[in-house]
């Protein structure tokens, strides 16, 4: 267990050279991140100055408890979806019941993100597997998408699974609002080109490519004054929806009410959101600083999200995470340590105090765009099809959560998800590998009898199983042995090998002494060899030795020779009767 | 795939010397599944007539379709305990409402089992594992305990889970009906000496061992006829609880009304409901067939299950499995064949017809006697002591699972053991077994550096992986790797020995390629050796070997010959300039 410190590592270690670096970093992210905030607290169906406290505080928190040198926390996309999804059933968006299940739900999270990585379960990030977060978070997304189609275009529909939004896009596309859909769908493409083709047309024109990609970075909050201020000078406030008064200055601390009835509601989806938001945070994470040469300590990364979390809940806010596109924004500009986000804290702190006005007459379309187009970058086609040629199984599990998403929700698509990673894992273990083996001439060597010329004796089976013996694959092996022993009918005595076993669970032991009966029953003998030691060690202790009919040999061929001596001795008093 | 037969097996090669066992044997069923139907259908909620209802097809369809020679299905406690539970969300017990709820979760569990069955997924009922099916019935049986004592004493109070039937039946311990009480008592009372002490008193007073055996089999049939007479005799059928009018004659067979909205909330309580019903009756069927040194085709049991409940549902009765007590008996009294079960049904049909009249005057707290009897057979403590001591977390899983089922009820018992069992596999694969291996000084043999005397180059990092790669260990595998790396700095050949891997899914090829990567970015190369076949097959269709920085060798021994030559050139060259 590391010494606790009572400053972080970083900070005691800080030299005045990283400085230019993180605060360059802390603007270009402050730019990002306004706009993010804003349109990530729509999509949670929430007043959009939380999606400034929500950027506040919780960067501190993080840069004081977290481990990556380069993440930027805030409000992302697909802990904004689930919020708004576990809210939904409970009260009307942006009511003071609604919030008030917000601020809860990030203080669940957060004070279990903080309290498993006190006990250091960090490991646990890897009970689902990267297909089935990848599809996940690719459903998200779409979903996220397919909803914001809706305030993008001005359309007034809803609904909660891909198939309602869509077809209620399509019924109701005959209200589609001209002047909303212009801005919507015209930031929609200035941002796409700033990310696909501005960088390239600069550079042609002449412009140096780092001048060039700063530019294509301040497209975000280009749109978002220019249209503002297009709005409030065409005066167009009530031909479309807009964000309306903002109110300004810093969020007022509180602490959160605990309402024990809306717990015992909002317990598992803030256990859903703080380990979805965890994975993600840990993957982005881990990606960046292994780039960098850094490590990601995943306890630490607990700490530093619970902690994000709490103060978060603490400003009034919603849950939030680590996010892809800001962390490469981030780390791209130049930050080194977490004083970056500890500026771009301190830089939309002043954003509330002084420039909330800017964006009163933002329209909500253009948020709908800046959504839709993070959205999209989250949506990894190439994985599902890499996955699938890779491995069916897998190619399956991933393409099942991301219909599970898009098909029935957040929700439904998490434990679709958990339960396909599952499935795949107790399906590959259920078929396990069983050979049945003879000695190599001249060797001591056992190998397959299906692969290699190699020497057997009819009254002896010997069989190695290549896999841990569990309940998933218990009546499998057993089913094979007997199998094997009906296409053996002189075998007297049958020999396990079990130099690949590292472990029997209790429902293979059962199997075990069921075959061993059988065996003894059929006047034959069940023998171990080449059992490990924590598996021996086991074994004994459930006085398995004792049971056996047979022996538990050291080897395979110490267990064929003295077998092979016994069947002789047999056969020859067999034949002096 | 066996050929389609039109008649089963057993009957075409039935001859008359197995008659007289298959009769004994069906009148000794007979006896007990009688008061057994009786009860069961109480503790569903129905109305009695129809645990005979389905103590009749059921057994001809599953002696026609089923493999277990002496296999008794009909009505069982848990089952039961299960139907109740997922029709009281949805209707009063005993109202018609509630009867057809009954009739359609027999009909979609049976329509469900036998389509698993004509798909060959008899290999499903692995996915238990058997601490957490034994957890489940011992709490269930608990739970039935719990609650028949308030029809066994006649105390008026409900509850769903233990602690509120516990809670109300102290609370209402005062409401207790001294008659009722004294019924149920002393049934109980009889019962337990008739399991206990009874054979060995008619064995000392000088009745020959079979006879007294079978005399205190009869005791069920006897309490209850005795005790309806007892009752009728003092006109009491006012004062206690009794069965009541029992409809005479055989069921009318009705096609199940099927109700689209029913289907939707049932569907699921039905899935359950079939799968618990056929882990039980396998695991019943398996164990009398390794006596009787049969076999079971998981296949056909899934086929029997779902015909018994097909019919069942057709004879407008309820859920119905293999059951211990009854196939014990069964077996017991010497049956050869599925005959037996078409003759026992045949009796319930002569009772149906002749002498329902004699259970009118039946009280209820004799049949809740005769069903805690019986549930406190299924209570298991043992197997759990002895799956402590072997395995903790196997243990815990079971221990989990029974208070689950107490506290929550069964359907939620039933999820919280499927999660254990999948979270003590996942767990134990999370913790992989990786050593560090030297070579066998004189062999070409690798063996742990930590238990034998070997020889290594600190130049050349060699790890052997004993588990198949996958989500739950990638990280593990990783950080192991990097730790070894940070105790040999002078390492710059990292080797993974592979003979234990059988597979390596996405999340863990995506540890390797950036292992790999981040091997390569430090100047250092992984490289594989002893890959089996299937692996390097998947690791070529996904063009890894291109992306490895280093080789794969065919064995270990040749990667440390050939590596350390080439650290040897290295070191020259080095000294050379």
């Amino acid at each position: 267990m590391p010494k606790p410190k009572l400053l972080p590592g970083w900070l005691t270690a800080y030299h005045t050279g990283q400085l230019p670096g993180d605060l360059v970093a802390a603007m270009v992210v402050t730019l990002l991140l306004v706009p993010q905030g804003l349109a990530y607290a729509a999509l949670a169906g929430l007043p959009a100055q939380l999606g400034l406290y929500a950027s506040l505080l919780p960067l501190v928190a993080y840069a004081v408890f977290g481990s990556s040198m380069v993440m930027s926390v805030g409000p992302v996309a697909v802990i904004s979806l689930m919020t708004a999804a576990a809210l939904m059933p409970i009260a009307a968006p942006g009511s003071s019941e609604y919030i008030a299940g917000a601020i809860l739900l990030s203080l669940l999270s957060g004070v279990m993100l903080f309290a498993f990585g006190l006990l250091r379960l960090g490991a646990m990030a890897q009970f689902l597997s990267h297909p089935v977060i990848s599809g996940f978070i690719s459903g998200a997304a779409l979903l996220i998408i397919i909803g914001q189609l809706r305030p993008l275009l001005g359309i007034a529909s809803g609904g909660e699974s891909a198939i309602e939004l869509g077809m209620g896009l399509v019924a109701e596309l005959g209200s589609l609002q001209l002047l909303t859909a212009a801005f919507g769908v015209g930031t929609f493409i200035l941002l796409l080109f700033a990310r696909k083709g501005l960088v390239q047309l600069l550079t042609l024109a002449g412009i140096p490519a780092a001048s060039a990609s700063l530019l294509a970075k301040l497209m975000p909050i280009v749109t978002v004054l220019g249209s503002a201020s297009l709005v409030m000078v065409m005066d167009w406030q009530e031909q479309i929806a807009v964000v309306g008064t903002l109110p300004g200055g810093l969020p007022q601390l509180a602490i959160p009410a605990i309402d024990v009835s809306l717990v015992t509601k909002l317990w598992l989806p803030a256990l859903a959101i703080g380990l979805i938001g965890f994975v993600e945070s840990v993957s982005i994470a881990q990606a960046f600083a292994s780039k960098n040469r850094q490590r990601i300590d995943t306890n630490a990364e607990l700490r530093g999200l619970g902690a994000a979390n709490i103060v978060s809940a603490f400003s009034g806010a919603f849950p939030v995470t680590g996010g892809f596109s800001r962390t490469a924004v981030n780390a791209d500009a130049g930050a080194h340590t977490p004083l970056a986000g500890v500026l771009a804290a301190i830089l939309v702190a002043l954003v509330l105090v002084f420039a909330t006005g800017l964006f009163q007459t933002l329209p909500m379309a253009v948020l709908a765009a800046t959504i839709v187009i993070s959205a999209i970058g989250l949506v990894d086609i190439k994985s599902l099809l890499h996955n699938w040629h890779y491995d069916r199984a897998e190619g399956l599990a991933q393409a099942g959560t991301m219909l599970g998403v898009l098909l029935a929700g957040v929700e439904v698509g998490i434990v679709t998800g958990i339960a396909l990673s599952l499935a795949t894992l107790v399906w590959r273990a259920s078929r396990p590998h069983i050979a049945i083996v003879g000695l190599v001439p001249g060797t001591e060597h056992f190998r397959n009898v299906n692969r290699y010329e190699v020497e057997t004796r009819s009254e002896i089976l010997i069989l190695r199983v290549d896999e841990n013996l569990f309940f998933g694959n218990a009546e499998a092996v057993e089913k094979f042995i007997l199998r094997a022993l009906d296409a053996q009918p002189e075998a007297m005595h049958v020999v396990l090998v079990m130099s690949s076993v590292s472990s029997i669970d209790a429902t293979a032991l059962d199997m075990l002494d069921m075959l061993n009966a059988r065996l003894i029953d059929l006047g034959m003998q069940l023998h171990l060899a080449e059992v490990k030691g924590p598996v021996r060690d086991q074994l004994e202790h459930d006085h398995f030795p004792e049971r056996l009919g047979g022996e538990i040999f050291l080897s395979t061929f110490r267990a064929y020779e003295a077998l092979g001596l016994e069947v002789m001795e047999e056969l020859q008093r067999k034949q002096s009767q």
